[in-house]
């Protein structure tokens, strides 16, 4: 049993081409020998955002604080605010965006594999 | 992509033995075809609690509001409240308890397998 505080780990920079004002704790991941999923919580700075990717697996989000938005693989945003929960599928091209005045931060879960 | 407050969702009675004023809402469960790990939020009333059990699989959790605590399986207690995470192992001896006034809510994200 492991038991933490999120705000324990280090907020890292998250150092992806085309993420801008954005940090990643990675709170149950890789070091925590997690056996089959990772959590992270994400922070984007207001005006920031995630990259505009894809990648071949999915994510599950839980946003805790501020104001934003998900882009679909279209291109049409879905509003994202505290208690809000998204699935990005494998492969859906997608971008979180801070579009408020306070931090954006929401958890974001990947499959181990 | 599918985009949901975590309240659109049913707040079942979790109907396990030795559970007492806790619901549950499979918020990205097996009705949304996930293909590796089901998010839940998890509501116990104060005073009340969670199975003190095991299972093969784990937990990872994430509180959101209210104070409990997370017993492990030697009986000892951990802190619970918002912002705090944890990983409960495969086969560990678990129980969350809700040990405030307000209504002690977290998420508990378990493998699909």
């Amino acid at each position: 049993m492991k038991v933490k505080h999120f705000t324990e780990v280090a907020n890292e920079d998250a150092n992806i081409d085309g993420a801008q004002g954005a940090n990643i704790r990675w709170v149950l991941g890789p070091a925590d020998e997690m056996p089959n999923f990772y959590l992270r919580v994400v922070e984007v700075k207001p005006g920031g955002n995630t990259p505009h990717h894809q990648h071949p697996y999915e994510h599950e989000v839980f946003v805790l604080a501020g104001q934003g938005e998900l882009l679909d693989p279209d291109g049409k945003p879905f509003e994202l605010k505290p208690g809000v929960v998204a699935y990005v599928a494998p492969d859906d091209l997608h971008q979180f965006r801070n579009t408020g005045d306070e931090v954006l931060r929401f958890i974001c879960l990947i499959p181990k594999t």
